[in-house]
């Protein structure tokens, strides 16, 4: 068997690689079309004997995953192939049994459910590892509440905030972010079962009962109806992944430019270099920003495929197989990354602090402005600011001195509010009070 | 002034391109901007006599957009003209209040704002639309509750199945994107206030007191914190409107292949051809595939926008606006076409009735299948259905005199299961069970 | 090793899938840095016998490919761990000749070269499928010059014109997008090498010539300049994948409607159901519109990753290979299975002579107007023939009859104009001749 | 009449928003039309004076744009309406002529060949700013050939390069894209006249010879056939649009990044902020990114809605006109702003060498490695250069000294070696022979 894991090693991680593999994948199969049988069994629509052998069949290994995938083509179904291998297993040993493999099922039926297992499993995953970057970020936004450093806006220089805040911020948005993609975790994971046109007319009067039989035996939820060609609630589980690794990819994006060397305000720690021995680089955020690049095109793949012809889609259904598993990979492996990326960072306050200062104070005009300007009016209260942070910048002095040389400025501030004008910590606003709501959120 | 509609004429609702157009967005700029300074007046934070002037100025009209636009360029944003030429105005007749306008407050706080108003006038039009589409879809349903069609898989007939339920399909579809939609708008309309960075520093104590009375007067809930570079919420709202789009592309190009000349079972009313008058086209339903085609990638930039840096963005949140726009455009026009063309569908019940003959019976061999195989062996079943299946396509004779023909089948079947065997009314299994749970989503 | 053949099964073909199979990248990876060692000893940079051991090392086979997909998360490069992997093998043998691994050359040099390696061996499998595809299309087309069916616009009846003409239409758009794409190839296949920061300067003077004779080895282009962020040429070959994939899509959908039952103008050879014998489904347009659905958002994608920062991007570039791969699969998976439904395609002439005889002639309106409004202006004109295309069409008579009951257009026409008003073959105007300009693109 | 410039500030220039405006496609559809019918006269297919009466009135202006947009949601076509408002105005004061208005031509035809001239119009002005950007950037790196800087990989410091040779990646990248664009520009700018269904039928035998008087009196050239239905072209165009937007994003990404105050290298001109009068914002860059954000979604739209049915699309088609002229817009915005960054720049070559400096010398590890690990093998020399760089950071010390300190060092290196070990003029490799081929591209 060939494996496929060096092209999108970067692209999951290999928890969720394992769990969308060959031998994954035709587990789940055959876990439905065990649990279907036995399901029919119970219901007395099969004999019992016939289910048993069929799940007997069903639990075995060594199925040649690249022929199956080579078959699949002609008929444009992986699942016509794949029951095809189990009815001849079962044939092989009773061929009175082999008659009721997947019996009255479509193959959506198969590959959806299977699907809806796969993403099922996928969450605890994703669950697990959203716990540790929420507690992660919890933690380390108290412990910087205090911190200052500088808000930047379109990259440059704005006002100070606290690293407390800004890591507040980035919790917000993913504790935001997971409860929507929960809630389609529980909307997505339902299952499949409809037989060939959504009617379970093969099942006679019983096609309902055995849909809840065999959501029991599969630990699934039975919708209102089958989804065979109505596909929201799984574009949604899409969506809402890419919203929770875009939130995780704004994290990313945000440590990567505060550990610029320039910057150097946090570093991971890892992320070697092939060539230069002294680099040190910001490896998860990598990971995730990756991910964040290649998600909104799955996103727009998936809402593409939503527009399904009738009962059954010709080719936008057939579409979503990789999208779905991508998507989820891309999400994993962004979330895995970051996590770390938190857990391991090292956080420069004294750095935060000296990018502050060397703005000269010029980022406290905003703060002298409020005070300033009812008196000497909007023009008048720019072109003074304006000039006293150019001379400030130019000669390296301290903003606060060049403004103590500008009589309009004395002449309305105080010594003491002139004094305090570039202290960080008085001009927060209430940067603790959001910080404090967004951890409650 | 210079207008755009044609552009845009199929990509819009006359309604939505007036909500989104120059004189809504100066006055909703300007209903902040007047706001504001109320709020801040009554917080006494500035002279009320000021409140009252820039307020007086910021209703007026007479704005010259084209020259905003082309100034907006210089700053990279379109709050900076917009604010000058309110302080203008405000200057001309007193320049004492002129010192308080947009004061303290950030362009972002501006234009974020504006467009969740803008998001929340948007939002009963499609509430309106989405009340007649799904009343319409409701009452499409229960009329045809009985009315027989074929189901139809990979665009090839499957079984039968009824109109009724089709409807209940689409109902149910557009009925959880609704709810998940409804829900998105309700957390994306939000007050955007945080100052230069975030903090609302500017304001000393007093940030959080004006940001709940700004709130107040513009009626619009305020967020646990300003989310200038957490855009999740604006990012769902458009991917919730991408699913609803999907699912309304989803009924036309059902209705758009139903109303194909060969297949002839329904007819939007309208829709002229300028050189052949012989034509009726789906013209509703091109309108929302339009849309559908075209939503996807508003809704991948949307997530490609949401990796934000820092405090405010350099890039993606200027390209945040025309994204946001033209989902809620394209949802609107997708919608409204499609509720149109359910309210003058013309339904044809014989021509469905005719589609199902003229298989001559061919998609009921799942059904002689569910009886003969116990008996036969799949293979056996499967060789006796196909080549009966074949004969009756190639004699045009009915697939039930065909299966006559055939000694195993009348071993097995009764004279009585096989007059039945093609009575479309007999074969669709849980067809109205599923109708019903689906309406009452 | 784990496979992960089933989840693509429809989004690839197996000789693309082996293609990006992990044996296939780490054998390309080790023949580039096999290369750089040989093209080094013969500049005399390394010793002949340190290039030969690591070259020897190179060949073997036996890596781990999941654990190094484990190891390449913690650096974001699987270069990483498999230099560092090949570094262990040599020094297992040579400790001397280890010092020479992967000398002087940064991960991205092997990785981009690596992929332009796969690229240069993609292509000649979508080439042989491209004239597959054209040749078969081509022969269709001329074989059926003279089968006249319905021109369709909006999916409704327009026009008479030929099936030779709609195939050829379909040959020209595959033969522009391949003459595209076919440069592309030519312009992406290129030599990535410029050391850590692009520049060459580990090897001092020699840097150029070692890129000229590690270009030679591999037997690929160099260009101007190393391209670690410039990805245009990537971009573009992903581009037009996606715009030949469109191109072959395009004819997927046509033929997924003419095979229709209602149409039965087509039919794909192959295409089984799994529940219903009597099915014959598109399943090679379906593998098509399948991939058609996908690639536009990886397209995306691959345009957002052009991004970069610097000189070597974090996150965007490691965003590319899955992007590139999955482009270049889906591609291929959509040709191959179009090139084999149109070679097994079966057409129905008569079907498509009923199909135009079906709209009683009200098709051939148009021809009508042309000769009579010039005489009775367009209103009326228009009038008239609407009046008659609808007797025509409710009492299921020929249009030429009830225009024979007009005394407006007994007037105006001449018997034998009226006579042969709906032949078809006198209705088509120039599809011959474009039918042919088509063929000679 | 209302217009929409404010929305759209940032994503258009002026000039191009003037182009697609209301006004310039009533102008240019009625330039079709009227061309059509003089070229139509000219072949004696209808009267001379009918041709005359319907140009003039053609000339006209005074239409109401938003009526028309109004109407045409109703039969999902603009064409429709205009030609009705335009043959009202021929009938006001001909009747007879008003019967030869849009003559045989199909909407498509017209909505079509509007956008190619759209599209032709557009070219010049991209023309025009690309050769600004080309020429400037030409000459900011030959000013800058002999400027070091860091070289930046992962946003980390690599090794030392030229800004001139950085500034001329820029320019080959946007230079090869620019001739891909130009090429597609060619391609796409195409007369459509095919008639109702793609024959010209309505015109007999005189088909072709219209559509070449019509294309030579658009000064369009006239494809193989009409292209209806096979949008390959116009694809391409909005491709490598978004190759060229996405090219000129990277530019501004890197400007972004490089005038963070931190690292001080680049300073764009303009550029204010509403709160902030000490800010200096890099807002033509900005205008490119936000640009290059929204354009692979508009390019993804374009690739779905090449799937189009059979002879005209339902839905796919009239998708186009918002993503085709969106993405030109936005080109045209990014491109200008990039241009005018470019144009304003001011450089700090003072701040790049400062920048090296504050690496203590750590990035030339890779120097010394080359030189030490052919004697010292490679685990060894890495120890020994992580320990030593760890070194130099921690106690700010120069790199080469602490080298210094190291015997294995002094033991291998010269004295003459370690002194210059970082000169960063030293370690240049192929910058410059780079970057002349570069700017030969």
């Amino acid at each position: 068997m060939t494996s496929s894991r060096l092209l999108t090693s970067l692209a999951t991680t290999p928890e969720m690689a394992d769990l969308f593999s060959d031998p994954s994948i035709v587990k789940t199969f055959f876990e439905f079309e065990s649990a279907l049988v036995r399901a029919q069994a119970m219901l007395g629509m099969i004999p019992a004997s016939a289910a048993d052998t069929i799940s007997r069949a069903a639990a075995a290994e060594g199925f040649d995953a690249e022929a199956l995938a080579r078959e699949a083509r002609f008929s444009a179904s992986i699942a016509i192939p794949l029951v095809k291998a189990l009815g001849a297993r079962v044939a092989a040993s009773d061929s009175a049994a082999a008659r009721f493999v997947h019996w009255g099922a479509t193959s959506q039926d198969a590959l959806d459910t299977v699907m809806s297992l796969l993403i099922s499993r996928a969450k605890p995953i994703l669950e697990r590892d959203h716990a540790r970057l929420a507690k992660s970020l919890l933690a380390l936004s108290d412990k910087h509440a205090g911190t200052v450093m500088l808000a930047r806006t379109l990259l440059q220089p704005a006002l100070p905030t606290t690293f407390g805040y800004k890591v507040a911020g980035w919790y917000g948005s993913v504790a935001r972010s997971w409860r929507r993609l929960n809630e389609s975790f529980r909307e997505a994971v339902t299952l499949q079962f409809g037989g060939a046109a959504g009617t379970l007319a093969a099942y006679g009067r019983q096609g309902t009962a055995l849909a809840t039989a065999l959501g029991k035996e599969l630990k699934l939820p039975v919708a209102a109806a089958p989804w065979h060609a109505h596909r929201g609630r799984l574009a949604a589980l899409v969506a809402d992944c890419g919203i929770y690794a875009a939130a995780v990819g704004k994290i990313a994006r945000d440590i990567s430019l505060l550990m610029q060397q320039e910057v150097g305000e946090l570093a991971e720690a890892g992320g070697g270099s092939s060539a230069m021995p002294n680099k040190r680089n910001p490896a998860g955020s990598v990971l995730a920003l990756a991910a964040a690049t290649r998600v909104p095109g799955l996103v727009a793949a998936c809402l593409s495929a939503m527009v399904q012809e009738h009962e059954r889609a010709a080719g936008a259904w057939q579409a979503e197989w990789p999208v779905v598993a991508d998507t989820l990979q891309a999400t994993g492996s962004a979330l895995a990354a970051v996590a770390g990326a938190i857990e391991g960072l090292t956080v420069y306050p004294e750095r935060m602090r000296a990018n502050i200062a060397a703005t000269h104070g010029v980022i406290f005009a905003e703060k002298v402005r409020m005070l300033v300007q009812p008196k000497l009016g909007r023009e008048a209260t720019e072109r003074l600011l304006a000039d006293a942070a150019r001379e400030a910048q130019e000669t390296a002095r301290p903003f606060r001195e060049v403004l103590r040389s500008r009589p309009e400025i004395i002449s309305i501030l105080s010594r003491e509010q002139l004094d305090g004008v570039d202290r960080p910590e008085d001009y927060l606003g209430a940067a603790e009070e959001f910080r404090k709501k967004l951890l409650e959120e």
